[in-house]
This record gives C-alpha cells, structure tokens and sequence, in this order.
C-alpha cells in the first residue's frame, strides 16, 4: 500500500483497533455474553468497512472484467451449468473438456506435491454414508443454514441473506430519519450472528415479506443442508451424501494406523466429491451443491508435534492475516514461517510446514502471491475442537475467499467416532522407560455372581471391568461403608443388588511399557472448484485491450501444445499426422488445429484456452532439414527448432525442467510475417 | 480345450444346437410370443448346462483359493467394507491405500490410452441429476427389479433370487418324484424373464415365505435401482444420484460439438461414480451400490461408421463369442478383428476398433487373455435401441462376468433427450453438392396479424414458421377450401381465429449445403471396480504353496518399488533418505520398509502388495562405488547396480520402457546370502 492509502485507511484501521480493545476488554472482565456478542459483531463491522475501503482503494487497471472472464470460461467450455438444455440446476456445473483436463492436471500435480513426496496413505471412501457416522460428527445436528418459507407458495429463502437484502434496500430510502438509519445498520451488523428468535423479530419488526409474490414468510428455521437418502430397499438405513471427505478418513483409522505398522505420525489422505444443499446457490463456481474437495488428516501425537521436514520450508515468506492484526485493525504481515512458529504466532511446527507447502503449492498452480494470504480463525468464528486455523484466502473479484482451510483439531474427530461407534481409536506410544503404575479394581466374585444373576451375570461382571477411576473409588467408599450391606448397581437402565461381600477391590502395582494416546489431527483441506475459478481470474489476461486469454502455467494447463499447420494445403498433412503420434508417444496433450482461419486468429484462439505452446508448420518445414517454429503465449515469441528436438523441448517446458527464457537463449528468436501475430 | 474334454461336452453343445435351431424356425414361422420365449428360456438354460460342465471341468490347478485372495487384499487393505466400525453397510466399499493407489494408476493409464490417444473431450458432470433426465433415458420407468417384502417385518428380497432359492432348495429333496423334479427345472430356468404375475403365481403356488421369518410374503413390485434424493430446500425438485456417466455427455452434446467446431466424428469421455441401490448386494466388488466407471460416447455419422485408424488395430486377435456360436453350442474363437468386420460378425469398423482398444487395454493392465473373451449379445438380451453390442467378460472364481460393455446404441439417446427437452441435437453434414429442395411455407401479414392479435400476434408468427411439411400441407388446404373464412389456430390450448386472407402459402426453392443428421454413438462403458477385482485373481501368486502376493503388471502397481535396508544400522539411514528423495523427484511411488524383520519375509510383504521392483541396501552399499540389489518381484532375481543408474532402471522397467530380461542381460545377476529369500 502506498503511503497515500494508509493516511485513507488511517481512521478505519483505529476504529477497528478500538473496538478490538473493547471485545478483549470484555472477555478479561468476564462481561456478559450478549455484551460480548454486541462488541464482536460491532467489530466485524468495523473490519467489514476496512476490508471494503481497501476494495475499493484498489486501482481500476488491476481489475478484472468478470463478465469477459465468464465469456471465456462459457464459451470454451471450461464450465458451464449442468443440464442446462432441461433447464439447469441451480449450484450444479459440469466441467467441459477444457476445465476437466485443466482439473486433472490439478489434481494430478496435488497427488504428486502431497501424497508422492510425503508417502501419505491415499484411500477412496463412499460419499454414501449412514447416519450415525455424521450424528458422530456434528453434521446431523449442527450443519445447517437458517430459511424461512413463503407462506402460500412454499418459496424457500436464506434468511440471512433476505433480511440482509431486505435492510439494504431499506437505507436506500433518502428520506430515512438518522435515527432509524442507525438502527437498520446496526441490525445489519449483526445478520451473520443472529439466532432464529432474532431473526423472526426482525423479520416482524419491520414486516418484511417474500421478495417474490409479498405474501407472508413463515419462521425461519434451521435447515439441514445435506442431501438424503435412503440406502436399500426397506428404507430403513439413513444416509447422506458426505457434506465433506474427512470423515472416511477418520472411520478408517484403525485400518490406517495398522497399513501404517502402528506407527504416529502419518497422514491419509483423500480426493473426490462432497455435497451441500445450499439454500440458494450464488457466486458461480464458489458456492455449489456438488463439488471435488481434497483432503488430509495428518494424525500425530498430541505432545509431540514437531515436523522433520520443517527445516526445509523454514524460510518461506508468506502472508499471515493473524487474529491480533484483524482486531487491531493492521494490516496482513509478510511472515517467514520458521519465524512464525517460533514466536507462537502459528501454534505449531507441523500446522506451519503445511500452510507454507500450501502456499508454495497454490503459487506453482498459478495462484499470485500478491493476492494471496493465510488468515487465522478469531477464537470466536474457530470450531471449539480446533486449537489453531488458518485459511488460505485468495483474492478475487468476489473479495477474499477461502480456498483451503488449515486446521489443527486436536482430537475431536477421533474422540467423537470412538464414543459413538465403541471402537477404541487410539495409537500405542512406546514409553521412553516402563513406568510403574497403581491400579485399583473392583473383582467380582465370579462363580457366586453367576449362580446368583444367572443370565446377567456377564453383564455385572462385564460392566465393573469398565469402571473408570472416579468409578472405582466411589464404589469402593460404598463397599467399605458399613451402611450397605447390598450394593445397587445401575447397568444399562437395569438394577442389580449385589451382596458387598461378593465385591472385592484389588489394589496393585503394574509395569507399562506402551500408553495409550488419541492422536491430534491437523487437517488441511482443499475446495478444487474454488481454486479453479481464482487461478483462472489470477491468469486473465486482456491482450491490445481486447483479446481475453489465460495464462496458466504450463504444468496445470489444459492442453501443453498445439499443433498448428499454415494452410489446409496437403503437404502439411503428414507433418501434422507425425507432429501427433509423436507428442502422444511423450504423453504430452495437444489440440491440431487444422481448421481455416489466419494463424494469429489460431494463435488467438489456442491463448483461449491457455495452451502454452504452439508448434507452427510452414512451408520451410517441408524441406530438409525439417523445422518448425515454436512459439510461447505469454511473449508471444517464436524460435525456429528442429524435428528431433521440438518435442523434447515442448516436454520439458510443459514440465517446468526448462523455461522459455532458457530456450530463447540457446535457439535463434524467429521473426517471419507468415507465422507472427501481425498477419491476422 | 484338450479332445478328451470336447468329447465330454459334445451332448451338451449338441443340446445347444438343436434348441437354437428350434428358437430360430420359430422366429422365422413368427410363432406365439409364448411359444418362443419358451424356446428362448430352454435355450438359455441349455447354455447355462454347457457353461457350467466347462466351469467344472478347469483343471484344479488353474483355480484359485478367493478366499485367500480375500484375505490378503483386506489384511493388505486394497479395499475392505465401509463404515465398519458402526457394522458396515452391504454393497458400500472403501479402497485402502493399496486399492486406491493402482485403482488411481489404472485411471492415468486409461486416460493416457484413450483420452490422450484420440484426443477425446473428456468432461466431469453432476451427479445429482434431475428427475427428467433420467425420465427422457428411460431409467426412471425401467431401471429396476423385482421385489418382494415380508408381509410382517418389511424385510426386502430380491424376487429372482429368493425363487431360485426356494427351488434349489425343493430339489435337495431326493423323495421328490421326477415329474415334480422336472416342473421345478423347468420353472428354474425361467426365474430371469418371468414377469411380475409370473413370479407371483410362482411364490403362491409353492406357498414360498421369508427364508428369514416364514412370514407371508407381499406381491412382487418393481423396485427403482436408482437413489432418490430432493435438490434444493423446497423438496420441489427431484432428483437422483446419476446410474450411469452416460446421460452427462449426452445432454452436453450440443456444447461438445460445437467444441469440435461443429464436426463429426468425436468421442466424449467421463471418468467419475455412479450409484445403484441394489436389492440385497453379494459378491463383493462385482454388485455395489456406488462405483466408479469410465465412459466413451464416440458420435459418428450414421452412414458412415468407418474409423480411421482401423488398420492399426485390424490384425489383433481377439477371442469372440458371437451370438451364432452361442445358439449353436459352439464355443467363442479366436479371431483376427479385421476379418470380423470384413464377414460382418462386428458390425461396423468403429465398434471393432474399439473392441480391439478395450482388449489391448485389458491386457495390458493384467487381464489374462486366456480369461478374457469379448461376448455378443443375442437378439433377446440387447436393448432395442442397440444394433450390436459386444461384452468384454473376464472369467473368475464367480465364472464369467461382464467388466467392459462395448455397444453400437444407434441414435437413441440422442433422439430421446431432443425429444424430452425440445432441444435440437444434431449434427449439420455437409453435402457432397449442394441439393436443390422445394419449400412450402404458410406466411402471415404480419402487420395485420400485430394489429388484431396484439400481445398473442408473435404466438401466431412463431406458430406458422414452426410447421411441418404436413402440417403445411393442412393448412394450405383449409386455406384454398372456400368453407372457412377464418381459420381456428389451436396454440399451447389458445385458439385463434386468424382470417384466411392474412394467411399466404408460399412455394419457392432453396439451394442447401448441409443436411441434419442425429449421430449414432459407440459406447464402450467400464466398471472399474469389477476390472481391478478381475486383475486381481487373474494376477494372483501361491510361492512355494504358501506365500501369496499379487503378480500386478508394474504399469497399475501401486507402489512401483521399495526400499529395504538390510537392518535398523544407522549407517544405512542416510542412503534411504537419499534414494527416496531421488525416487520422489523422479516420480516413482515407493514405500520404504526399515521395520526389523528378515529381508526375506519383507520381500514377502512388498510382493504382497505387488511392489515390483526393491532396492536393498546392504554393508557393500556403504563402500564406492555405491552399489545396491534391484530385486524383480516375479523372478526374485537380482542384480547389483550403482546409485547413478538404479534410479533410471526403476523408472524405466516401471513405465514399460524397458523389460526385466532386458536389465539382466546388461547387469550381472546377483546371488548373496544376505539379500536373497534363503535366509528367512
């Protein structure tokens, strides 16, 4: 930012400071929570104007024209909507043949920078899941978005988003008193934590209706945004679709930890589709029903949670948007992440080795490291299981969106599937010497309970097994009180009377060599689609004010080259029918374009769709020895290059083990009016 | 088949034989519908006698113990069921690291082998997919099958396979009398075409209940295979989970051509799951409830179905089981594909050049090709849409099963979904020259008609150009019949009385260059669960009658080598750091295995997860030149190589660029007590 800007933002960023004071200040005092939540959503505000002076403040030349973006993206059919011949689908897309093969590419660079180079346990789980996997999870319960109903037509709203419109379109009204003007703007503030009671207050308050038809709403309620099913024939197993991938990962964890020798720490990790079923999907590719996530869970002791490769990404300089500089109103900081972890800023080595791999994976994949930064959850938007998370934003025309989250859980997951299935989830950590422990148990006496409780008796014996500590004491302190002489048991809503002296408590010594710990797991977690959709407005390019290309990095781009002949005359044709088989034969993907048109209208129309290289066939390449010419799209420059050296160096270029400029340099640049830009 | 063996089928392909000979004079005579499909379901079971006398007649040593196979992929975790730390879902299946590494291999060498090859347009669609899409396919009135429910408890049953259970078990009976023996055969045979009556006289008749509870048992239903699910929160629009990728590419047809720039032929691919909800699932990874596929739908020109790159494929030689061979008890023959198109057996050059890609892929992958056999379909079993259809079945422990349909499905598809959503889908072809053709045309005076009919005056425009020649040809006769001085117009149920003096015929003609034309589509569709599941018996090793592991072509392993030092000396860590690190760049998978334990039984434990290649470093390793063993999986042979060239070899040997024979005969074999099998 130029110092200019800063004196612009100057009493936005003290605002914002001030307020961020106040929440601290009430959090220290313990003050009560609807104050708290008053002073936190009066801070958003004030963080919100910041963000949005910033937008604003940013200069026109380094924006982009979203609907000449869409243009292109529709058009080349990198995406479009699904079914759109019946209609569409709200929040449904398909991905053209261009988007696919730039997703694959993507997705095969992921597997490669994440699974190959830390031999993570890769697996592949049902979306399919019954619900007592996502009751164990929270989802059931807790993932839902607030709606409310036209009264007559059954027309569904977010209700946040309808009261937001709502007000807005309410502050328009000029004639507004200043007083009620504060008052709108101040519930506006306060959309994103409002409960259903205080939306349905605002809602009545000011009588508001459906957008629609003005007829009455109903109640907002809470609406669970998976999507179900019923799994068989009977009807009787529920199921969802998966809203996300981490949990196959978390059911599988014994499996794992066994694949893995028993062995901490390791990372599984997963690839494929979750589901969501927005409300009322909007943004285009950022908000949808349907869409690919990858995923890992880095399972790792609690105590330990160092990271030996953390050396290697010690240096990297990133953006960090920490929790104190948003409450402080300062801006983002570019951050050494060796730093970062060492002063506490990020909680840990291991959560600091994969934000910076992540950056420097989002920075390969073309993603600007100028519009890129990792913001730290505030302790009041933070899932009460994570102890630190950071999510990599990128910044688009839509304003700074999340594209992967970062996220150290501890061991919620774990914890939670363990409780609810009866399966111990735990990892066996060798003690650096045997430890000498006390147990204290209570023995029944087996044969005199069986004869007594018959039936049940593997029941009372099963359930004093189980007893943990504070268990065992308490009853303990029964058995040896003198004021019971039978001993009431309440086991699985069943109540015995079991005579004390059949109790026994045991007291002894024992050496263990191993404990017993739930691992914590750290979980980055990426949206494909998003991603997508800010590489693409990162690498959009205008060209002399008018053509639109994108500029993607050869490595994710959809096609590495195409295969250009001069003229439709049939003496290209074999050239052409060789130029193929050989690229093929490399595995590196082409387009011939053969069709009629200028080559700098070709040339225009593979820049399109991001192919980065061109080999052109010309007259000259007919003679010996045969030659072609290569051109780059970025530079727009041509060398001349051989037959038995073109595709080595396309392959090379297409896999970053050489760069144009070095290229350039050992081939003369070309400069010839039949295959240049300027014939078109 | 050895003389010996054909001598023992003889009667039965005779069987065969005779009965076909009966179906076709049948056919021919254009017999009772009863009468035939009687014949047919003799038939079919004469067939199924033949199959199964050849199944027991496979010499014991050629099968192979599943359930040690069954073991060891879930000991090894390949693929075990989902969710079962809650108890599993039947039909739900995760792959584990080993599964999911070669099921990704194997989808790489797919897209690399036909998407790359031909330069497909591969796309990603929805899922979920809205009700009338899969109304227009059909799949919504005939996807399903039959079922029965337990009049008390609701428990389901799938309707065939409860009868034929019932039956088996009546002639377990040796007090049944022949007569009776003979109607249950007979109705046994019949279980795959009986009708929802049929199977309900069936159950009465022989008073069948719930094999579970003898309870009742209701009438048999017909059960929608596809999982039904609501889009959006109005629960409005209905939708499924896709049953197949096939219906994805079909409604993008008109944004793909217009990709290929409007021309013919072009093939679409999708990689990506769909879903079944299976009545009662059984055998494993051969009937689930979601599962991934691949799809081709090539679109070509119907008169014109050549392929241009047949010849490179026309000298293959495949094992084709033609209808005619079927009917006749003779068995499937080895024929060269170009021969089976030239004498008409494959209809069309396109379907045998994809029947001879789908078998080159197979077998490239690790399907055997004495169990792999291409299978027509008979003129009963082929949808009515398709003119050939050919199926790639692997033969396993569960006999043959279909992996790959190949299927010339005509202009169907294509045709119903115009029909459904009003959408032109069709292709222009350019004529050879241009056609002169005669047009009639009712015109309206469109002034007039604006003044009169207002707002509803374009209705009526838009209705005149939309005619058809009939309907022209209607209209002009109503117009020149003196009786109606205005002519009534029935528009979307609007009726206009439009005079006939405001309505012109028009009769001129019109020089065309193109004509419309639906294309037909080849479909080559692959199930990969059922694929992997076949190279894995096909590919499974007993060593030494005790050891297994899995024999997998290095191309779909999932690990392609391993790192073994021979024990935990610090000495050796530095060189398993430094060959990994080596292996990463290179982009060769491995695992490596310091775990203590013989070498021996960790060579055991990487064969077993098909690694093919290891590099053990021993006490040479340590002195220059360094030197390590490259051990070959299937061969257990050695060699000694140095640091700079084992790298190279491994990531020669594992995408196919070089053989192991090839290695041994440049480096000498090596046999050391240390490193080989002996010292376990």
């Amino acid at each position: 930012m130029s110092a200019e800007i800063e004196e612009l933002l100057k009493p936005l960023r003290l605002a914002v400071a001030e307020q961020g004071d106040l929440v601290k200040k009430l959090k220290a005092e313990k003050a009560a929570d609807i104050d708290v939540t008053r002073a936190v959503a009066e801070l958003k505000t004030r963080k919100n104007a910041l963000e949005n002076k910033i937008e604003q403040l940013i200069p026109k030349e380094n924006k982009i024209d979203r609907s000449k973006l869409e243009d292109l993206l529709k058009r080349r059919f990198f995406y479009d909507q699904s079914f759109a011949i019946y209609g569409g689908v709200n929040g449904l897309y398909d991905y053209g043949p261009m988007g696919c093969a730039m997703k694959a590419n993507f997705l095969n660079e992921w597997r490669k920078f994440f699974i190959l180079e830390e031999q993570m346990l890769e697996i592949d789980c049902s979306m399919l899941t019954p619900s007592p996997v996502l009751v164990a999870s929270g989802h059931v319960a807790r993932f839902s978005d607030f709606m409310v109903k036209d009264a007559k037509t059954g027309e569904c709203f977010r209700a946040d988003h309808l009261i937001e419109a709502h007000l807005e379109k309410m502050l328009q009204d000029k004639k507004l008193s200043s007083d009620k003007r504060g008052e709108i703007e101040s519930y506006l503030r306060q959309v994103d934590n409002m409960s259903a009671k205080d939306m349905e207050e605002i809602i009545s308050k000011y009588n508001m209706k459906s957008p629609v038809t003005n007829n009455d709403l109903t109640e907002p309620v809470a609406f669970n945004l998976m999507f179900a099913t019923s799994i068989g024939p009977t009807g009787a197993i529920k199921g969802f679709l998966r809203p996300e991938t981490a949990q196959g990962m978390f059911v599988n964890f014994k499996r794992l930890l066994e694949f893995n020798q028993g062995k901490l720490p390791f990372a599984a990790a997963q690839i494929g589709n979750s589901f969501r079923n927005e409300i009322s999907p909007r943004s285009g590719l950022l908000r949808v029903r349907e869409f690919t996530m990858s995923e890992i869970e880095h399972f790792v002791d609690p105590s330990d949670k160092s990271h030996p490769k953390f050396t290697s990404v010690q240096n990297v300089e990133i953006v960090l948007y920490s929790a104190e500089n948003q409450v402080s109103g300062q801006p983002a900081q570019t951050v050494k992440i060796g730093d970062a972890v060492r002063n506490g800023l990020v909680n840990n080595e291991t959560l600091g080795y994969f934000i910076a791999r992540i950056f420097l994976f989002l920075t390969r994949c073309g993603i600007r490291k100028d519009k890129l930064r990792f913001r730290q959850h505030m302790s009041n938007e933070m899932a009460h299981y994570a102890c630190d998370c950071w999510d990599a934003e990128c910044h688009t025309t839509y304003g700074w969106v999340e594209c992967v989250g970062c996220a150290d859980r501890s061991c919620y997951d774990l914890t939670q599937h363990a409780q609810h299935s009866g399966v111990k989830l735990a990892a066996e950590k060798q003690l650096p010497q045997p430890r000498i422990i006390d147990v204290v148990e209570v023995v029944g006496d087996k044969s005199a309970i069986g004869k007594l409780f018959k039936q049940n008796a593997k029941l009372i014996t099963g359930h004093l097994e189980k007893l943990n500590k504070d268990q065992v004491e308490e009853l303990e302190s029964r058995i040896q009180s003198a004021a019971e002489e039978e001993i009431e048991l309440n086991i699985d809503g069943l109540k015995f009377n079991v005579k004390a002296s059949l109790l026994k408590v045991k007291k002894y010594q024992k050496t263990v060599h191993v404990e017993e710990i739930v691992p914590s797991v750290i979980e980055p977690s990426f949206g494909i689609g998003r991603i997508m959709y800010a590489i693409w407005e990162h690498n959009f390019v205008v060209r002399d004010a008018q053509r639109t290309y994108l500029a993607l990095p050869p490595v994710i781009a959809p096609y590495k080259c195409s295969v250009l002949p001069l003229s439709a005359n049939d003496e290209f044709k074999p050239y052409i029918k060789k130029l193929s088989s050989l690229l093929t034969n490399a595995g590196i993907s082409h387009k011939v374009d053969d069709s009629s048109g200028s080559i700098g209208r070709r040339y225009a129309r593979t820049d399109e769709i991001a192919i980065p290289f061109a080999i052109t066939i010309d007259f000259d390449s007919l003679k010996e020895p045969n030659t072609f010419t290569l051109r780059e799209r970025d530079s727009m420059q041509q060398i001349r290059i051989d037959l038995d050296q073109v595709i080595q160096v396309v392959g090379d270029l297409a896999d970053l083990r050489t760069t144009w400029s070095e290229v350039v340099s050992k081939y003369p640049l070309f400069e010839n009016q039949t295959t240049t830009e300027k014939d078109e």
